[in-house]
């Protein structure tokens, strides 16, 4: 399932890819879909899948919390939560895909605002309770309010300060 | 209570303010400690502390993660918990202060190996349940492995592979 996926090869040298391409190309370099060298004998893909998501220490809910940093910039986009579906898709397909709490159910980051995020890289911690996403931002708007990031506030003089404004209205986000 | 620490005013430009110093600095930055414009009247100390404070969406176990961020590289150190009274404490003096869930007590970093962090700055997100330090790593050794961060491990091939090495040997750093 989604195997063919990695048979896109590199994209060429120059040209830009396009969305679904970037995407497609960092699930083949994530590779979690192709068993390079199994671990243990002849190894079928799920079991190839399931020895890097074993490792993933999820919390007593299922979750794990997962940070998306941008990949370039290096700032800190905004943190939400992922259970083993989710994980799995994410790596599967090179977008980042949630597990909304407040909804219950798989967050494909993007679906309705369009600002998908292509996964160029993904990292765990020491104790595997924590995934960290490098992440291309779509239109360059992470936050539901409308801006990059979602931590727009700082601490000043005692009160949390907006830092920057919304690049786009929220309203037209969300149709 | 510690508003002694917001008295020390701005470091020598040219030099390197040490350790206690950059972190009373830092306490100074934030400013918790100091109410320059109540929001209701005139409101004391503490008063001024719980109005930020306040606004921190703890979760239903009082915790809230943090993510240390390197002020000056960007890269995540580490990420961990705060409960209401470590990051009050972090607030109060500009060092790294967190809730250890495996002790159940305060977890003032560095406090066995000495790799304190100095908080420059402090974010929190959109639903104000994630806080953001950005920090600067005495020893540049956040990860209890030693290495410089937690984040050491990327999936490749579908494996995570360690990436970076240690820095320093575990066993000196915990005495």
């Amino acid at each position: 399932m989604g195997t063919s996926e990695s048979g896109s090869g590199g994209a060429d040298p120059g040209t830009r890819p396009e969305s679904a391409q970037a995407a497609s190309d960092a699930a083949f370099a994530l590779g979690a879909m192709q068993a390079s060298r199994p671990a243990e004998g002849p190894a079928g893909i799920g079991q190839s899948i399931g020895t890097w998501l074993d490792a993933v220490q999820f919390d007593a809910q299922g979750l794990i919390p997962a940070i998306a940093q941008d990949a370039q910039q290096g700032d800190i986009l905004m943190v939400a939560w992922m259970n083993r579906e989710s994980l799995a898709e994410t790596v599967a397909t090179g977008r980042a895909v949630y597990w909304s709490r407040s909804r219950k159910r798989l967050w494909r980051k993007g679906e309705e605002s369009g600002h998908t995020q292509t996964v160029l890289g993904l990292r765990i911690d020491c104790d595997a309770d924590v995934i960290l996403l490098e992440v291309e931002q779509t239109g360059g708007v992470a936050c539901h309010t409308g801006r990059r990031r979602c931590f727009y506030r700082r601490l000043e003089d005692g009160q949390w300060r907006v830092t920057e404004a919304p690049l786009v209205d929220p309203e037209t986000i969300y149709r």
